[in-house]
């Protein structure tokens, strides 16, 4: 119940757990001969106690002191290379299932033995959690640090499981611990405090979900907000106006995600958006039945990166030289909110927009935009894009003001998906594709005229006092 | 909290999920192609619902079909051969870090991620539990199945890592969903009845701990019964009394831990003991600070076996030709309640007792009983022998009624611990030690007349709607 | 959570309470003057270690010490005579309002302030239930202990309002603690154990309800049993029987409550079977909406002792001598499974059941069957008589085996409680009412030809450990 | 668990509850006609339909409707006078128990009863407080509705007894829905937002206690914050600082009390403060054994309109004249910041504080302030007194500045509380009595010099959303 009079027992239980400490280890500092001690035979009797001086040490550790125990890691608790080379020759030799298993015990790292044995102290899993994340900054610059990454990662996908996440409502009945969490990891629309808050959880027309481990007691792993209205929102505004009233309750026709944000920086590259949506669904479905319209709103993070490369470039498999000067005015002070202005440019911007989505690709094939990739990959459809939809000084830069309706409909999310895995087929809305019309290539002469728009800078992170999350989407 | 309401409303879920098995696999009945689906591309889009399909057909499977079924999960399932062998040579060639991560790639088994993905629909967990169970089986006629228990055995040591099992007090509050597995898991001392639970349970001078994993949420994993007492018992019955009267609860110095027990084959070869009797000492303490000893009242199950063999074989490491005539009457009709018989057996019978908890080694060199293995292993000592302590058929048949207790002292269980992991040393106290004499040669005449005693019968397990448990201790 | 560990904490907490007793009641033992305390100034201040002392004495007293603290409670409580008439004088001279009030006041038992200030003591609510128990056997003998329990009773009814009870479900995920008291307080078809039980509570088609007091954490105060079902039952048989196999959960029609049990011995006449009925069909409507058809499957208890007694005083409003003949045979030794004896009895006997429940009158004037009253009084309609409906020892001698399906509509219920509460109308079904026939009035030459059937013994209450609870209904 | 899901039910099944309104009350929307109902038979029968209506239409009443309603309740409801006014006759004449019983039934109101039924309705108790709210400010204005709440207070009374209140850490883990309360309710040191919240909450040196009732879930009817110290702090700022790091939990030895709110308005006189402290002191002691000192820092809420009225008065058992003269500056602007002036004043305040706190008595002969009457009736002693240890607006405006430490000796607290409530003694260490002097009379020439202090003006109350609550004490 009391999760913070639990932490205090368990800190107090910790505190005497010291004193057992296994002989000849009783004062030891040194992480590295802890270290090597939890995974030794002495790492099976006294685990827990080893466990707990190795997490108390590491975080007391200085950055410099933590790059020498990344090394360790990475050195010297890899498999034994004589072993590998040796299993390795003995199964081309004779590639029984025997020598198969010799291989496999071979080249399994002594890292995951221990990254298993040092979760035995209490509360670990959250260490090792910031322990990764730590790993994941340090990698950038000592690529050596690859493989302890990877087996950490391997582990954490194993213990991450779907199977093991549970989904909670996260309401204004949640402790002030879990809600102060929200607040912090809110990676999409900024949360402007309690009561910003307060208006998204609390009106019988919103409902926020989180997925929860149950070794993260208060610690959400990934949140979606959702809208319950009765048709769907074409602005951001529309959903999180101060002012609106809570909709009549009585039977809400449509589900708007209208934000999806991952909490923990060291689950990077383990993804439970796909599974939280589909089981959100269920819930809301089950709650109610009234409701047959699942749709996100969702921000493009990419197009305005996209289009201002494709004009510093001259890309003119993006923007044609003969469309620049339609673009005229495109990231000039308050161009948003001009009438003139953004009349004008509502329709060139528009079926940027929808080439952007719809062709647009990153190195690996899928689609350029990290959200559609996120969407299209669980089978939804790209329903609508919208004009001044998100005029938020973010929204202005990231987007040029566009937000995009994703749809869920699982009739066809199966399809969808399909096409999208084996052909990398984009689903759309007839009317979406009706916007894209290929560059219009133009005189020579002509392209002299066009004036590149402002290229727009990177917006700086939100700060805040908890690790900053990685956006998922929405 | 309602746990059956729980699960028919995940029953009702499931079945609704069954409409959204992915386009093509609609109607699917073959457990192969399901499962080949499932590690595919279509597995990420659709696991929930293919895991649920598959478990399902499982669950309906003949045992002839599920043979079929290992079969596929051992070789279909295996890592492809040309890659390992490729990926080897690589290696060997240029053991580069990422020649290992490639190796360590290559190496894995596809089955390792199908069980993952098995994990994704509701309720998977104890049911993964219960293929292993049928594979542990299954793999004493078929040998090839080994691997496949392996990577089980691999992703469940993951999964069921002591930092994610909790402790929980099972008493008369408990519900009852979870006590009447508690009647059925106990391996040590049969319950006999809800009356006979609640003698365990609800005495003021009565404990009961369990380990549970967030994913079983009504399987207990092993647990523990404990008597505070004021001394340490020498009998079973003392502890078991049906008419004792709760001693007053004011300052127990005692704690006997009289009975352990695994209840889930599915994790066998995975050890939580170990770290339940810590816990519950931590507990225990905390609760109740009068309490300074820590002790077993554990059964010898293998000490009439390794007798009964020593005489048929006349080996006289075990008895010497000139014991054996002392030992006349040992498993005749009622011996142990015929005062003159059993006060002659007594000083014979405890030193041959002490001799093969001291000296009896299994082939890998550790003590040949399994109880004494599993106490001495986590640094307890053998600090006395009871002589007519466990007179049900079962201890007479499986130990000559002798039971020993083990004690847990703080202070020197991690020396205990380390002597002997290294040097294979069994820590005793010193008036056990005294039992002990070295077997006494007799002159071959005298040899000749000795009578082997009654060789006992295997004990038939206890009949119980529930799996039998594996025996882990006490 | 876990109440036992709660309840210890809470009798450690109460041991130290007792050091805190008022300055100059240290040791105190003797009740009298410690309620006198209680009531007084120092009971304000003191109040929880007075309170806890009491009842501490009064759990350790003898009968004969209680009949005198009874005495005092009737004597020694009272209002004050002199004042009451002072009151009573003032207000006659005068009516305003604030010689009401202190005429209020001045009638007002010191006895009702006693009593809440006892409750301050921890546990003590289920204390005060008991001690009511006793006044209530007391009460017989002694009828100058009525005002007290008046007074105790005008304290729970406000204490036990309907808006402080808590409905939840029993099943077999409910703590052992509250199934043992199901067991034991099931006052209408004994549960013959815990597996009777189960079956009572763990398939899909059954459910059970009770009303727990948040003051009574562990004690049911009423609860019943439930059977979903595709009909209306006409056997007990046809619901308890251990061979049957739970229905299909898909969606029965029908919900049949065939067992309701008061609990609480401290709590007579204060009623919560009516609002239980009603909160229950609410609760099984919202989880089953198929459900359709709310019925009971209710015995007749006081059936054959008013024709016993009809019949042994000759009394021919309830048989007429004519009808005395076509009698014969019941209540010999096995007739209900005497196919010849049961077929010729059916007609008759099923007559005079009609005649009894629709116009065998208490002294009140309402119906003389006490379930009938329930049902009716709720506004439930006699729906079908039953016969050979329960075989049981108890149902043959206190019903002939018959038994009654009142059923609960509740477009229905208003209008017939109405009618039933200004006009004593029985709402019945036409096919009930069809089975009536007026006493025929026989020749007197036949009237001595016949004979009575044996009047039947009263059935000894089943034992029980615990307090036999009085049986409402069903 | 889920509050506000569970509140969305309730409403949805009382919308549903409507269609059920008795016959003939189908649509009633006149709160007299139901009202009528309710006490009637027919409220037996459909007392929930009733009870639901009549609260929806209460809720939607003008404030003129509700003086209608109010007066219903006086009259409509009231004893009928021709019973009363026979039955005091009949004891009169007669005083046999049973007059006596008659007599009592005749005399309570049927608004009793109206109150108990109308609390049949999910949700009512939180309802009915309301009602008792809205009745204590009209009763200002029409003493007529006097008998009303004293009903009202009487059924309450017996209701919220502290039997059935349960205590409650709020911690940081609380729901925020309970802890926007704590912001709201808090009377004594204002909490400026939730960051103060955190502050007062998360640090391991702080506590918050509630007292809830289980028909109100999510309302705190009392709070205490406590901080664990290692001395008694002399000044708010001490404990609620800002910058103040927590101290190390290790071992405080003092529990500071530094304030006590009650939340309830519609609970107005209906004590819990008494049991709170108590019982807050046991669990303190439980969970922190070092604990040996429990005192609080109090305000004076009454000194500085006491020592104005004397001086306005020319009182001279407040203030003598001769004493006037060094009282000059108090009051003026920042005289408290101003060293020369603040130290000037320092001895002549506190000597009148004591004066205040051991001398001044309201009409009832208790002592005048609040606060103190508060804690000395509950057996604390007056420990010291404290100058400039409230520098707020409020604190300087209500006391000067001046704050109490209130001492609760376990050892003493029967003594000190029988001591005042039969003799009026305050128990006060040595060293407030050495402070106090008998005012000192000084010749009339020099009185007419002496200047007023600046008498203050009333502090305005701080605005909030929830109703305010009454400041209890601390």
């Amino acid at each position: 119940m009391n999760v913070s009079f639990l932490q205090e027992l368990l800190n107090t239980i910790s505190e005497q757990g010291r004193q057992f400490l296994p002989w000849g280890l009783g004062g030891q500092e040194d992480i590295v001969t802890l270290s090597r001690a939890l995974v030794s035979g002495r790492g099976e009797a006294s685990g827990v106690a080893i466990a707990r001086q190795i997490l108390e040490l590491y975080r007391r550790q200085k950055s410099s002191e933590r790059q020498q125990f990344f090394a360790f890691l990475a050195e010297g608790l890899a498999p034994e290379p004589k072993a590998v080379e040796a299993m390795a020759r003995a199964y081309l030799a004779a590639p029984a299932p025997e020598a198969l298993t010799a291989l496999q015990r071979a080249v399994e790292s002594p890292r995951q033995e221990f990254f298993r044995r040092l979760n035995l102290a209490p509360g670990a899993t959250a260490e090792i959690l910031g322990l990764r994340r730590d790993i994941l900054q340090a990698v950038r610059e000592r690529p050596g640090l690859k493989s302890v990454d990877e087996d950490l990662r391997h582990l954490l996908v194993s213990w991450f499981n779907r199977g093991f996440l549970v989904l909670r409502r996260i309401d204004w009945n949640t402790p002030a611990a879990i809600l102060e969490k929200i607040i912090a990891y809110e990676a999409v629309h900024e949360i402007k405090g309690w009561d910003d808050l307060r208006r998204r959880l609390e009106p019988a027309d919103r409902r926020c979900f989180a997925f929860f481990h149950p070794s993260l007691v208060d610690e959400p792993l990934i949140f979606v907000e959702v809208a319950l209205t009765s048709d769907t929102p074409a602005a951001i505004d529309d959903v999180l106006d101060e002012a609106r009233k809570a909709e009549a309750a009585s039977a809400p026709t449509t589900a708007v995600f209208y934000s999806i944000s991952n909490c923990q920086e060291g689950l990077k590259g383990i993804s439970f958006g796909h599974f939280l949506i589909k089981q959100v669904v269920e819930e809301l479905v089950r709650e109610r039945p009234s409701l047959t319209t699942f749709v996100t709103l969702s921000p493009v993070p990419g197009f305005a990166r996209w289009l201002n490369r494709g004009l510093s470039e001259a890309d003119e498999t993006v923007v044609a030289l003969g469309e620049r000067a339609g673009l005229a005015g495109l990231g000039s002070d308050g161009w948003i909110d001009a009438p003139a202005v953004e009349a004008r440019l509502k329709a060139p911007v528009l079926a940027l927009a929808a080439r952007y989505l719809l062709t647009a690709k990153a190195a690996d094939g899928r689609p350029a935009d990290p959200v559609a990739r996120f969407h299209l990959g669980n089978g939804a459809r790209l329903q609508r894009i919208n004009w001044r939809a998100d005029r938020s000084t973010r929204g202005i830069k990231e987007a040029h003001g566009v937000m995009v309706n994703y749809r869920y409909d699982l009739k066809e999310i199966e399809t969808n998906h399909e096409a999208y895995a084996n052909e990398g087929k984009v689903a759309a809305a007839r009317s979406v594709r009706g916007l894209v019309k290929p560059p219009e290539r133009v005189p020579v002469a002509q392209r002299l005229l066009g004036a590149p728009v402002d290229a727009g800078k990177a917006v700086a992170p939100r700060a805040g006092t908890l690790p900053r999350p990685e956006p998922t989407s929405s």
